[in-house]
């Protein structure tokens, strides 16, 4: 199964494209949608949304793992995610890209086996699981990685939950 | 000018399109985007972006009108509509129309001259100012013709203080 990891922004959008068989991982490709902070911002949406695009074109994702988005402090900066969050989703939706969502302690949980991980730790976990030298850079396209991660592992959850309860009947 | 109001959400995204000329407002047409609630959310996007797009490709306003978005109390209801109105300002900059953003203060004071006035009011005037024999339905539509008569009053402001600074120089 081949599954996109998306940490949503719009200054930062994080991606990453791995291979999810058997709770193995093989990282395909990864990278961050940079949008300049003086770009008008119908301009950073459609920058993201053509490029994230291109990646699902590109690799076919038959799911994309995305952070479950929650309003905190800076309620501003939060519009401003989600209307990105918004065209994020449009995109995968015109690909035919299913999208599952993980709260931040979900992936914790799936990465570390601990739902209150740090980020050092669900980074270190990340790379090794991906078997790369370093964390990849920036932190987003790392975020994004343990997200698709995470959706190998509910995707495995699942599919024993199925067969318990195929044994059950 | 050909000016396009828009009142975002993902339920119901009420438009509406009329030419606005030194004052006077011809509406041109108006209706609403309904996405049904059992809908998938992906889904429910596509189908804001897809009608929004054809609205914009065949009337091909200059510019296009919509409220400034705050969170309140309600704030899962409100990424859902920050998330449409990502979709919308996409669909706009793909069809090369300038965005243009108006509280909801900012829209009574330019309806009816009185920034407090009660909703029935600048349901009314909006009425009057189209020359329609009665309110629009759904009060979404309504508020989206009221949107774009904003940009309609903001745009002969800008003019004449434009032309005064012009004098003054």
């Amino acid at each position: 199964m081949i599954v996109l990891g998306i940490d949503p922004g719009y200054a930062i959008v994080g991606w990453g494209v791995l291979r999810a068989e058997a709770g193995r991982y093989i990282p395909l490709a990864s990278g961050a949608v940079l949008t300049p902070a003086g770009m008008p911002f119908g301009q950073r949406l459609q920058q993201i949304y053509e490029e994230l695009t291109a990646v699902l074109q590109k690799w076919q994702p038959q799911a994309a793992a995305i952070e479950k988005l929650y309003f905190q402090n800076n309620k501003t900066t939060g519009i401003g995610v989600a209307e990105a969050r918004g065209v994020i989703l449009l995109a995968c939706q015109q690909a035919g890209c299913a999208v599952y969502e993980y709260t931040p302690m979900q992936v914790k949980q799936a990465v570390t086996g601990y739902g209150r991980a740090k980020k050092p730790q669900v980074m270190e976990m990340t790379r090794r699981l991906l078997h790369l030298k370093e964390v990849p850079k920036p932190d987003d396209t790392a975020d994004a990685l343990a997200m698709a991660i995470t959706h190998g592992q509910a995707s495995i959850s699942a599919m024993r939950r199925r067969t318990l309860e195929a044994f059950r009947q």
